[in-house]
């Protein structure tokens, strides 16, 4: 049975300011650092193991990874970086904090934002000090200015089918940790979740979450450990 | 001009312990993790950057690699592990503390088996504690018994014309985090040194070593950082 565990990077600075963070590359608190260790040691401890593991190209996910994996003895397991796996873009909200967001644009207006299968949030500003554009990590790309959930799961399934499901079809236990929305990309495809209910599933920081699939890789059940 | 940095690892737990390791997998000490960290801000500070990374498949060359990477901001690059960038096998001394080792054999000996270009060490017994055939990481792998430099070189070398020089030809820049020993490979390679001479050459933990290559990737000079 194809097994595949999804990964949420832990805590990271800007989750703890509370702040919309997206494709901005900040790293992970101490208690994030803990979660990610912790994270491995339950994998190691329930048994689990991994031949190849995919991760974002955002230092929170892949440091994230690289704990998970140093705890689990496993540090020299290929690991394969994609941006397609970043988290969702925030356009114009990056760096913003969501109370202060909320008494700018009111309560109603970030709820529709966060929480909308297809409305992207207003675009980064040209110039603006998150600008990554000019990133060389992300050379030949052209960086969204915004993203929608239904945007991002718009490259990450792609990726999901060329990279990703043929490795899990040849028999390859499979770790990917990545970020709230590229996870929830995932989960909605594997587990056939509807658009207006994939927008409420929270996945925690640092939970393994695993999922035991069939051949086809459809969802046979999933759980957190 | 093609750059190529060669790494060290930072001081391993065998390290400071004055034991033999090769392939016996052991982590950095605290100072070896702040060597790392300190290589990576000195690559960065000196304005050096990279498109790709090798490293072995032991956790203190990894480690080395990704604690370097991320002082440098540069954690989303692609890394690449291969075990024919590991150290050299020490066959029966692995996990012997060097003047044990000289007490029981003579120093003459201990001598003879670390400075010599060809003579391997006494081969590691079947059964050790230290015996890696069964580890997963080379599965489908003759894990040697024990290795002279000569042997460690004839398996760095076809990893390097196969795998790394073409990148450098197609204008990659790139960082190899390794092991004193396959470290010792390529400079042997690079810098066309005797097999007299390279046993003498020592390369210090978590120090960067710059080779400014020719375009058929012939040393134009090398040093320090």
């Amino acid at each position: 049975m194809p097994t595949l565990v999804l990964l949420r990077h832990g805590q990271s600075s800007w989750n703890l300011e509370n702040r919309f963070t997206g494709w901005w590359d900040v790293s992970l608190t101490d208690k994030g650092i803990a979660e990610a260790t912790a994270a491995g040691e339950l994998l190691a401890a329930k048994g689990y193991d991994f031949d190849l593991a995919f991760t974002s190209v955002q230092t929170r996910a892949i440091k994230t990874l690289n704990l998970a994996l140093e705890a689990m003895g496993r540090l020299w397991l290929p690991v394969v970086k994609d941006w397609q796996l970043n988290e969702r873009h925030y356009g114009g909200l990056t760096g913003l904090n969501k109370a202060e967001t909320a008494a700018i644009h009111g309560d109603a207006k970030v709820l529709e934002w966060r929480r909308s299968f297809d409305i992207p949030p207003p675009p980064l500003e040209a110039g603006s000090e998150y600008d990554l554009s000019a990133d060389r990590r992300y050379a030949g790309l052209n960086v969204p200015v915004a993203e929608s959930l239904k945007d991002t799961i718009a490259r990450v399934l792609p990726y999901w089918d060329s990279a990703i499901a043929p490795e899990l079809k040849s028999g390859k236990r499979v770790i990917i940790a990545a970020h709230g929305n590229s996870l929830r990309a995932l989960v909605k495809h594997l587990s056939n979740i509807a658009d207006d209910d994939i927008v409420h599933e929270e996945i925690p920081t640092g939970k393994p979450m695993v999922y035991e699939l069939n051949d086809d890789l459809t969802e046979q059940r999933r759980f957190y450990l």
